[in-house]
């Protein structure tokens, strides 16, 4: 299954913070909090949008920071992705 | 009796999300929490709404997912149907 | 006495639903909860509401859906009306 | 004194419904809550109201219905007006 | 000193209601509550406000009534002026 | 250090009253509550600000009247200044 | 890593106030509140944002006030960046 975003939506997948370790070892890291990093999935159209013309400018792949408490969680296929809109990514992360 | 939405308002049915064991039993899904996967039903119009100039992007039959708590609970002939502004569909699932 | 509403109002009378028991005998639905049902009794005239241009798109004698708690109730000649916004009309019921 | 309403404003005198009993004795309808009927007494001219054209729709002399809680009461040599926008007028009763 | 409004704000000094009794003294009206008329004071220029253009309607030395709560109390030369928009004024007092 | 205030926000400082005892000696006024007195001292370039275009009414050195809880207080070079948006500034005091 | 903010999002860095104290030795400002210096680390391309027409006016390296509580705190390799809306900036230190 796939998400098709509609409008000035974006999926996104939450990354998940790894720590390497001095001795090399890579941990997951859930214990630390870094919430608002994620990944793009999918992007919408843009267009009009509440009666407002919106242009998409981030693409599929990037990584991106957005707005805490911002978008809709929603699981795929045992995955959980981020709805949020346009306006609710930051900055993306180079 | 037949739902026909105004303006940009579209009519979905939600989805009972099936669950299939290893034997192959179908136990249909009501413990599992899944609300926000629905069917469209019937699709409004669209046209000056709120003296916006919204098209209407989603097409009956396709399954989408709303936004959580949008919407209105309609029974119609024992059926139950959710009423939302296109606007509440975050996304297509294809 | 008649009810005319103004800019984009709709004078709504709202339905009871009745029930047929299998015996043939017809109950007035009072305590089956049915809430948002009505019957259009009056439609205003549209034109320029709060700036914005709003066209009449519902007429007299359809029965429609309302949203919970919109509208105001009114009673004249010891029947009760309720007085939408269109915008608070969400399908017609055919 | 005269009250000259602004803008889209109106004013308002509420009705006292009055009740006949059987015998043909009136009774001024203190005790029976009917709170949204009222006489219109004075129509402002509209124009340019917050940025938007508005044109006034009811005029002097009109029984109108008008929203709950709406407006602001105002006493003038000892009779009470209410001061509404026209918005909050719902419908005229004929 | 003197308060020179800016935009569509308007300066209003609150009018003490004054009675006179029976035999001809007149009582200052500290007692009785007529809180909302007062007379203009000075009247800003209007123009372009929030995007808007604004044209004032009032002008220095009528009464007007306006809303209660509206506007913000200025104490000058141990006189208080109430400072309110144009908007919150609801009518003239001829 | 100087502020540079951007759009149409306007640096203000905040007057202290004084007052002059009958025989002459000035006191620092305060005890006396006169919080929104201030002189203008930096104006921002105005433009277009949150789409619509602002035209800067306020100068340097001039004594205003601004809304009560408006803006923000910022401390420089041990000096506390409010900056806030030209729309909180109610009168110019001549 | 490197942020890119999106529309007319702006990153800034808090200053940390340094203090010197009369024998010259710098003590760094943790003590003492000044939360809303920040210097101006990467700004947006501006564009059209929320359907308004936004032109970028900070550039990287001013120092500027920024509104208390506004903006999205975030972590990127260690360092905490805060990323507000232009808007949010109320003054350029200089």
């Amino acid at each position: 299954m796939k998400l098709v975003p509609l409008g000035d939506r974006v999926v996104l997948k939450q990354l998940i913070a790894e720590e390497t370790t001095k001795s090399g070892i890579v941990i997951p890291g859930q214990s630390k909090e870094k919430p608002q990093q994620a990944e793009v999935i999918a992007v919408g159209p843009g267009g009009t949008v509440d009666g407002k013309e919106v242009q998409m400018n981030v693409s599929v792949g990037q990584k991106v920071i957005y707005s805490k408490y911002a978008g809709t969680t929603v699981e795929i296929d045992d995955e959980e992705y981020i709805i949020v809109k346009q306006d609710d990514i930051l900055a993306i992360v180079e």
